[in-house]
This record gives C-alpha cells, sequence and structure tokens, in this order.
C-alpha cells in the first residue's frame, strides 16, 4: 500500500494530513478568511476519524495562525498574515543596510532624533560623575521599579509632581512599555482598538497576545469619535491603542476636544486608553498645545508611555509608564517577568543629564534644528513630488506622511524596492495596516537621518521613480 | 422587587453574576480544580438565559484563571494560583526593604554576585575608553541582534569560534531570554516541561503564555530521564526548560551522561532544550566539568540561554541567547517587539571589557571568594542546622538549597516570616513549585550578599528559630 496511505492508520499523521489539506484549502481561498469551520463531530464523521483527530488538526491549524477558536460558537477559518511577507523582506533589508552602517544610502526610514546634535562630551562627564557618586551601586543595584531619582525627576521635571514617583515604572523604551501592558492586561481574544494606520511594533505586540484587534481610521484631529462608539457598543473592548502627537505614521494630533470626548467613552464602555506620547517635545506650529489623554485624565483610565529613546537617544534604551492603579501591580509584575529591570546605570545618568538641566537645553535644541530641516522637507515635497503626492503638515515630529495620487500608477512597495535600488530608504505604509494592501498608496518619509542636500536629493529621486 | 434581582434582568449584570456565583463555589471547593463545568446551552436552559450570558460568564472565568477551555471538550474551572499571595508577600516585603536598602538585614535571599569585589574604577577607564573611540554612536546605534563587537567577543572567548556571531542574539539578561523565547515559539495549550523545583521567574512567563506546565522531579544529577521519557510518550511537548548548573534553586547538576541521554530524547520526540546556563562560571568541586547541553547538541535542539547579569553585575542587564536555526528568525522579531534592541553603550564596554581580559580576571577572582564563602557557609549548616536540614552540597554557584526535617514542625513560609522578623531573609520553597505546597519543607539561602560573620550569626538564628 502506498506509503502515505499507511501513515493514515497512525494517528498523529492523520491529523496533520487532515490539517495540511485545510491549510491549503484557506490558503488558496476555497475556505474563506472568517469561515466557521465544521463542527469536530461532523468532520470526524465526515471523515470517518476519532473527534480527538480533528481537534488536533484544528489545534495546529490555530497554532499556525490558521485559524481561531470562538467560545460557544466553533472554529473559524483564519487567512495568515500576508503582512508576513513584507514586513519580513523590509525588515531583512533595512537589517542588511544597517549591519553595514548605513553608507551611501539616503535614509528617510528614520523614526528617532538621529544623534548628530548631541553632545557626547556633557553625556560623558554626567556618567563619570555618576559613577564617582554611586561607585559599583550604579551597576549592581537594581530596583525593578526603575531607579528612584529618576522617577523623582521623572515626577518634577515632566509633570510637576502631579505624578506620584511609586507610580512610575522605568521601562526599555515605548515598545517595552507596549508588550509589558499588553502582557499584563490583555488575555486571548480580548478585543483592542488601534488606529488605522499605526506602529506596526504596537500590531505585532498585540498579534501576539492573540487579540481581536479593530482599526479605526485616523482622521485630521484624531480618529473618528462616532465611528470609535459605535464599535464600542457593538463589542466588549479592553484598551484603545493611540498615539496623541505626531502620530506613527500618519503624522496627525488630537485636539483637546477630541480627547476630552474618548476619555468619557472609556469612562461610559469601560476600557482604557494606552497613550504612546511619542514625539510631543517636538511641537513646530504653534497652533498645537501639549495636553496628553493623561493630563485630561481625571477617572484614572490612561495607560501613559512615555519613550525618551526616539527624542533622545535610540541606545540609550528607557523610557517610562504611569499604570492606572487597577493595572499597576500587574504590570509591574509584568516588567519583572519581562527582564527584571531596566539597565541601572542609563538611568542614572539620565537622571543626572534631566537634573542639570541639559534635557531641556537638548530638547530646545533640536526643535530648532529639527523645525528647520521639517520646513526643508516640506518645500521639497511640494516643490517636487506637488502633483504626485497628497499630505498633511503634521506641525510637529519627525516624518511625513505620503499618499500617492490615486493617477499616479506605482504603488508604495514597489516604490520601496525601486527607490532601494536608486539608493533610498523609504518606509511602506502597508506596513501600518492589519491589511496592508490599504497601506500601498501610502509611504512615510522622514527628515531626522538626512542632510538637507540628501532631502532633495532623494525627493527628487522619488519625484522620478513617480514619473516613469 | 429586590435591586439585584431587577439587575438579573439586564443581561450584562446577569452574566457577571453568574460568574460571581461559580467563582465562590471553586474558591469553596464546592466546584473542584480540573471539575468540568457545565455546557453552555445545558446551564442556559437551567438558570434560563441566553446561550450569551453563559459564553460572557465563562469568559469571565477564564480572562481571571478560575476556568480554562479546551476545544472539543469544554470548560473546566481552575483553582486559583494560590501561590500568589505568597509570591505577592514575598516579593512585597522584598520590594520594602530593598527599597530602603538592605539595612541590617542579613540578606541570605541573594541569587547573583554582590558586586563587592567588582573593581569600579576598571570599568570606568573601559566606559570611558568606549565612549572615546564611539562617541555618540555608542548611545544611538541600536543594531536589533546586538552589538556585533560583543557577539563576536561571545564568540571567540566563550565558544572558541564554535558558534557565528551572527547567531547570536543579545538579550537583557536570562529572564528577558526566557520571556522573547517564550513569545517565539509557544503557543497557547502548548506543554513544556520543567524542573521540579525550579525558577519562579521561568514558571512565571511559561504561566503568562497559558502553556501546560509538566514538572518533573530533580534527583542528585537532573531529572529522572525515564520518568521524562514516559511523559513523552504521552504528551505532545514543545520544549523542556533546564538549568544545567546549579539549578535554582535546588543546586544540582546535570552529568553528561543525562545531558546526552535528554537530547537523544529531543530529537526522538521533537522537543526543544531551553538551557538557562545559571551560574556554571562558579565550579568549586573538581569533579564537576563544564558542558554544556549546547556543547554536547548535534541536532540543533538546544535555546541556550546566558545572563552576564548575574556573574557579573546585575544591573547591567546584558545576557545572550543561541537559538536553533528553526526558531532563529522567530526569536530575533520576538526580540524586537520586546524591546528593540539592548542598551548599546554596556554592550560596548561589557565587549571591551572581556576583550581586555578583565571579564577572566573578574571570574577569576569570584571563584576564590566564594569558594571561600561556599565552605563557610557549608560548615556553618553542618554545625548549627544537622539535626534540623537535609541538603546535599551544590558543588558551585551562590546558594544552599535545604530542607526541614520531618521532625521538625515548621514550614519554610513561617520560618521566612519568622526569620524576616530576627532580621534574617531566606527564600521559601514554596516559590519553585507549581503546587507551592510542596515546597512547604524546603528553603534557600545563599551567601554572597553576606559577611561570614553574618552567615555564622543569620544560621545560628535560623537554628534557634527551628528550635523553638
Amino acid at each position: 500500500m502506498n506509503k502515505y496511505l499507511m501513515d493514515l492508520r497512525k494517528g498523529k499523521v492523520k491529523y496533520l494530513m487532515i490539517e495540511e489539506h485545510i491549510k491549503n484549502l484557506i490558503d488558496k481561498n476555497k475556505i474563506k478568511d472568517g469561515e466557521k469551520l465544521p463542527a469536530i463531530r461532523e468532520l470526524a464523521r465526515i471523515l470517518k476519524v476519532n473527534n480527538i483527530t480533528i481537534v488536533n488538526a484544528y489545534k495546529e491549524l490555530q497554532s499556525k495562525g490558521y485559524a481561531v477558536l470562538k467560545m460557544g460558537s466553533g472554529t473559524y477559518a483564519k487567512k495568515r498574515d500576508i503582512n508576513r511577507n513584507l514586513n519580513r523582506e523590509y525588515s531583512r533589508a533595512l537589517k542588511r543596510i544597517f549591519s553595514n552602517e548605513i553608507g551611501d544610502y539616503i535614509d528617510f526610514t528614520g523614526e528617532t532624533s538621529s544623534g548628530e546634535f548631541f553632545q557626547i562630551d556633557l553625556f560623558k562627564n554626567v556618567l563619570n560623575e555618576v559613577l564617582d557618586r554611586d561607585g559599583s551601586r550604579a551597576l549592581i543595584y537594581q530596583e525593578p521599579l526603575g531607579y528612584e531619582g529618576l522617577r523623582k525627576s521623572i515626577s518634577d521635571v515632566f509633570w510637576k509632581d502631579s505624578v506620584n514617583p511609586e507610580d512610575i515604572l522605568i521601562v526599555s523604551g515605548a515598545q517595552q512599555g507596549i508588550d509589558v501592558v499588553s502582557k499584563a492586561i490583555l488575555n486571548t481574544d480580548d478585543s483592542v482598538i488601534v488606529e488605522k494606520p499605526t506602529y506596526s511594533g504596537a500590531l505585532s505586540v498585540f498579534k501576539s497576545r492573540r487579540s481581536e484587534i479593530i482599526e479605526i481610521p485616523v482622521e485630521k484631529n484624531g480618529v473618528n469619535v462616532d465611528k470609535l462608539e459605535k464599535i464600542l457598543q457593538k463589542n466588549n473592548i479592553k484598551c484603545f491603542y493611540t498615539m496623541s502627537y505626531f502620530q506613527n505614521p500618519s503624522g496627525i494630533s488630537y485636539d483637546d476636544d477630541k480627547k476630552k470626548q474618548i476619555l468619557r467613552l472609556a469612562e461610559i464602555y469601560n476600557f482604557y486608553i494606552i497613550e504612546d506620547d511619542y514625539l510631543s517635545e517636538l511641537i513646530y506650529d504653534s497652533n498645537i498645545k501639549y495636553n496628553s489623554f493623561k493630563s485630561l485624565d481625571h477617572n484614572d483610565r490612561v495607560i501613559y508611555i512615555k519613550s525618551f529613546s526616539k527624542i533622545f537617544l535610540p541606545g540609550i534604551r528607557i523610557g517610562y509608564l504611569i499604570p492606572p492603579e487597577k493595572f499597576r501591580e500587574n504590570i509591574q509584575n509584568s516588567k519583572i517577568n519581562t527582564d527584571i529591570a531596566t539597565s541601572s546605570l542609563m538611568q542614572r545618568a539620565l537622571d543626572l543629564y534631566i537634573r542639570k538641566g541639559m534635557w531641556k537645553d537638548y530638547i530646545n535644541m533640536l526643535n530648532i534644528k529639527y523645525k528647520d530641516m521639517y520646513i526643508y522637507m516640506g518645500k521639497c515635497i511640494v516643490k517636487y513630488l506637488n502633483d504626485k503626492v497628497d499630505f498633511t503638515k503634521p506641525g510637529g515630529g519627525l516624518h511625513f506622511y505620503l499618499k500617492i495620487k490615486d493617477s499616479i500608477e506605482i504603488d508604495s512597495i514597489s516604490l520601496f524596492k525601486e527607490a532601494k535600488r536608486r539608493g533610498v530608504l523609504i518606509t511602506p505604509g502597508s506596513l501600518y495596516y492589519k491589511n496592508p494592501s490599504e497601506g500601498k498608496k501610502y509611504f512615510k518619509i522622514g527628515f531626522s537621518h538626512v542632510s538637507k542636500e540628501n532631502i532633495k536629493r532623494g525627493i527628487q529621486i522619488l519625484n522620478s521613480l513617480m514619473t516613469i
């Protein structure tokens, strides 16, 4: 008898074959995304196998991301993440490029300040002062909440003492903040609302928690509140992930009115706002005022996340979290389970740097430098891409999000590939959507890692690629 | 009508009441741990509510850890983790104590080297050399795999070039290593084998991934291989988490024979070995030879995790992972999703420290110092606790694991509380077991944060507490 037919007799192989078969049907769209799979008993009867064989096949499908189990309802087919290949290609390309250092590329993918304006000598002095002051304790002493001095500085300088240092948790940047919060508060099948488009690193974390992700399109000044409320009426939402200023990638900022409306909804519909305060230090448009969700929150509805890495120094890997009281202990424990504590010397150095006023000076300087770059890139876009793209000026931050006009045939993935070949790196919009095809007419260009000369040259190259 | 009965009409409240009722029954042991809950339709019919109300009640139970869903089978009651309260009390006590710095306590809870022998001036010079050499790049440049120089040093110094630097992933300590690996390879309901007892931080991560955790008792030189194989025959195991040398807490080390047998089983039963190489640098007994699972592995079955924090400097938060090829990309991406990258200046400093031979000198010195402490603590245990506890000398590492003799009435949780009152901190064994009551006759004492004088005094106090 045929080997494969022989194998069928062994239960172990049988379930894998069934799983393989269903997987193929899903891949080939014979079974649609979201379609209910047959009940276990029914399929077992049809295929003349034990129930357990089907259970195992479905489990395998689930573990490979081809099916989801909904309690009291059944198992549903799930189209594999088509983003995966693109994500992979994009990150591989960047990894390869960065591992040879950036070389001759014009790099529009930067999402952080570049550090070219950073006075390393000042920081070196600060580091030495810490080591002289604290000795080896600076490298040994671990506080799960983070270095107390730094928590006090943050409370004092950034929150004018309105937040208790005990309620601040130091983390290794915003990405870790999102991860730690997700592990603490999200269970499998919990629903999370995100902005559409949104930061791909957050999407990855929520997917990894196996949360249901619901996207709401961003408009000029935040998500549409009516749409948000409709979703809240129909779904049991655990949290809403938002970047309140210069959202990555769309560049939009929330106005106060919208923030207050959303905070009200959070109270009514009992959900929490994960506020990723991305680049609010860099406001160039004087009409934009800084009021975080957190600062407007009277009901302890905000999980505030702030990264120091993006604005300050990417390699320093420090940020902080302010959790609502309800989740405080869970989130603290989640941080401990993630990596015990964040590197202590760097926390001490950052603390002293803030206390000495160097932080403020540095941010002021970045505002002057980057505003200049921002204006310049805006002008270049208008000058060279005016008939190719639509965009809104963010008024702050480090990037522009551009929509390729409908009349232009190229999509952003092809543009990414072509541009790479010509020595220009852009970020295709597809990375920022649950369904990547929705982002195919968008791309992001940042100015923090590029000289003015190269901003112009890079945009000219993009122009030529979109003209062809 | 009674307010609560009125509330029942509103669906939203109804499911919470049902959930509350079932929770109480589980807490009071009226519904046993593992008992199957009624089918959704059946319970809905009995209670005369909609199916969706029961679905929501069961979901709520699940999310609070009071129930688990097994596909194709139903929902099962789950006794809340009774470890939780103890864990919480223990970690709160330690947090409180540590936040006032350790003060007058005799601290036997240390799991890392203390840093008192660390020459901070040498390290300060290294840091300054890095900053002079690399400038602000040392704080800006982020490599997702970790600083290339450090990966090369690790390959060169610790693996004599048998591991490719590209296959090494820098992480922020072993705890992050376990977390990153779990997120990359463990799906809900995957089964993990752990040693009994085992490191509580690993238990927490596996629980948080909602994995099924199967414990195998450790014996003199590792887990019982027959028992392991029996479990492998009956279960589909994804991985086995092990600490190969001076296991935390039992102190045992695997012999080569056992390591080879387990590697063979990994190949036959298709599972992976997560090797947490804890404190293998500190071998005092010359009969113990260092051969990691990783070094004996010919089939790419080992996920090797090494922390530099424990032996070197806790606050430095650096470690590394060597994943098998199969999981390499997933694990790398999981690290990126966790926190992008590990603090770069510290990596550069550690690299230079290793290259200059300072690492080797430091470890040699620690071996001399800690061997002396180890011998001293061993003698004190024999002298003062001989009729109170049984133990095996680990032959290395930083702690002893003691079993309170059956004739002694006190359990380790009471001993922990009493000792704390007398100024002595120990770690109760209960933290290291899935079912904490199994650890109630064990406790751990470490010698790395205590002077000889205090080792003696602390053990004398423990003796007096066990005598009463």
